[in-house]
């Protein structure tokens, strides 16, 4: 099966945004072992929409459009290829009914634009939208697939992923349900998590389980359908179970929940503040935690230690320490987690020393990189980790990784 | 005229990277009020590059390539297009000169795959890379303009701005030389700018101003073209002098520097150090400043005081202070910025106390910003900005705010 895919609107040829659909979709695709072989931008004009289409079907059996779904006059995308392939354009109950629960929650008058939000074209397998109005849709016609999804991404990932991977994938039929989850993974890479599960991987049809990587993370997404909802649910629960068996220890989290988020929840139950001494990763903690609202509750604060000086007159790092052992050193990352707790008046110190690079230092290689920490009631622990990355490659991983330890650790001081 | 960007590039079809060109090089035509009005995207493969470019020619005037300008037999952009359109391909000596001078610098070996990348389309205007060694062209055939450019933005940005923009508007000869110069702005917004100095941008057409704002800053990007090297750039600088005279406070830097980029260079310059007091920004500033390799040298450190207990006990802000004004106040700032300084042994002191978001605080709206400056040997300021963005906008327009602010008044204190 050979995909196209075209990306309607305007504000992409005027360089107002870019096309990071494309990009999302063809990567999931190419995971799903589907070719694409173009992708087309367009703007919001039926004519040039309807020759794209018919360049598409020259040369394409999946056409997937995303944008032009919209309540304005602009957005005619359904319309265009509904007059295009000969279908009419019906309501959808279910899309309806969200959308004017939609409006009642949020106490705006609905207009005729928004019910036009709801037409689907006829025979369609609707996709719903769970982060906004427009229900996406996939449709067949003589020998092409198209799929039509909404343009903001926050809308178009999730049911791309959710629903239209599943629906070319499993070939559901209207009456199905599909539920998906995702597994985030952090200290284990890739290839090391899918050789633990691959019998699982490819034994399984319904759920599926479709692994992917980024930014230091693999994430397993599980996809069941059945006709009952609660029942593909309890689908997903069994495969999750199974998985956690194997690598639970680095499991840290569900759907979109990042570490940084993941972590400030955990700190917020137990009721825990936390203060920071960051040498390497110069502010960068404390910033991620920071752009969560409601911070002040968790971070205390903290210490910027760039320099030894700082180090030693601020966060009182014993000259013998730095002298011995330099300040790129299990012993400076500890004193500094302990000392950085007292001085803020935090439950948890964390600390940051390391080598970001583009120079060794202290004869230590680029990339080593000491997290202390300091649980109140706990001894303390030093985490050494060699990371391989650019300078600011380095940097946000550590970040990660000072993320993932106090997660970690804080499960087991639970568990202690 | 009606253009169409053409990007090859299997990697894009796989998703492993996101079309970035087509936003840029459409940003920046629909600046220059040429239409565009489709983008696509095609893999490394002749039949179905060939396809895209009939395609394209029955629908655009100006085709633009991006990518596939490589050494590798993947690489195929100008072999393709050279065939189709019935032209030779010669080698450019200037380009083979350039490649040939970069193996030698580097001391590794040119390969004949190398000399390939100095192949042009014969009758075409070279551009420059600058970054790398692929050669971009312009070429007209028929009814037809086609513009060759490399793939990875680093070389493409600045040679379709530099180069190519102005072959399309300066109608350049072969033996044009054309220089380029951007000039950097902040604190003041695109439309004000724009009015300063709008009669020069009307009554220049060589060299040519073009204005463009992004991230709260503007730049404006003169352009000259001449036989001669030198009276092009007589004609840059003669240009400059006249908008200087008008908003040359609001100036800071050139061509690709960055605000952190030129405080950095300024601080190193002048042998100073600088610590920071961050509630706010919660430690963005000392983030990016130790973004930039050697920042040991300039930044001592600081405290992210995210609390209010932090404020006093770390930071020595009185009680009296915070009771009185409260913590986002000017004298509040100005004593985070005078004690950090102290703390942490820095010549300077910086800042930065406000409202981030989503609620007020203290009875002061969300983007009341105070921004504290400590410079030894002078009475402290504050500096009151009001933003009005998300909270990680207003966050990172404060810390853009401080580098603008710390480099306006070393400037003063040098003038003083």
């Amino acid at each position: 099966m050979n995909a196209e895919i075209i990306a309607v609107g305007s504000e992409l040829l005027l360089g107002q945004i870019v096309n990071t659909n494309a990009r999302f979709i063809s990567q999931h695709l190419a995971g799903a072992g589907i070719n694409v072989y173009y992708h087309t931008v367009v703007g919001d004009n039926p004519d040039r929409l309807k020759s794209a289409i018919e360049i598409a079907e020259d040369r394409s059996d999946l056409i997937i459009f995303t944008g032009g779904l919209g309540p304005t006059k602009d957005d005619l995308t359904k319309e265009t290829i509904a007059k295009h392939i000969g279908k009419e354009l019906v309501f959808d109950e279910n899309a309806l009914e969200s959308i004017e629960a939609y409006f009642k929650k949020t106490n705006r008058q609905m207009t005729e634009n928004n019910r036009k939000q709801a037409l689907v074209l006829e025979g369609s397998y609707v996709l719903a939208n769970d982060h906004g109005m427009a229900p996406g849709m996939v449709v067949e016609s003589k020998r092409h697939v198209y799929m039509l999804l909404p343009g903001p991404p926050k809308e178009m990932e999730p049911m791309f992923i959710e629903y239209g991977l599943t629906a070319l994938s499993l070939q559901v039929k209207s009456n199905d349900k599909i539920v998906s989850r995702v597994l985030r993974f952090f200290g284990i890479g890739e290839a090391a998590l899918e050789t633990e599960i691959i019998d699982l991987i490819d034994s399984q049809s319904n759920p599926t389980i479709a692994p992917l990587a980024g930014d230091g993370e693999v994430t397993l997404r599980l996809t069941a359908k059945h006709q009952d909802h609660d029942t593909a649910i309890k689908m997903l629960d069994e495969v999750e179970q199974k998985i956690s068996a194997r690598v639970g220890q680095f499991l840290y989290g569900y759907n979109n929940t990042s570490l940084v988020e993941e972590l400030s929840k955990v700190l917020k139950a137990k009721n825990v503040t936390i203060g920071a001494a960051e040498s390497l990763t110069g502010g960068m903690f404390q910033k991620e935690l920071t752009s969560v609202p409601g911070a002040s509750s968790i971070l205390k604060g903290g210490v910027v230690c760039y320099t030894n000086e700082v180090k030693h007159q601020v966060l009182k790092v014993k000259q013998e320490t730095i002298d011995m052992y330099g300040v790129v050193s299990e012993q400076c990352a500890l004193e500094l987690a302990e000392n950085v707790s007292s001085l803020v008046g935090a439950d948890i110190g964390i600390s940051f020393t390391g080598v970001a690079g583009p120079d060794e230092q202290e004869g230590k290689p680029v990339g080593t990189v000491y997290i202390g920490l300091s649980i109140q009631g706990r001894p303390g622990v030093v985490e050494k980790v060699i990371l391989a990355g650019s300078r600011e490659a380095n940097r946000t991983r550590a970040v990660k990784f000072g993320y993932y330890y106090l997660l970690k650790h804080l499960k087991e001081s639970q568990n202690a």
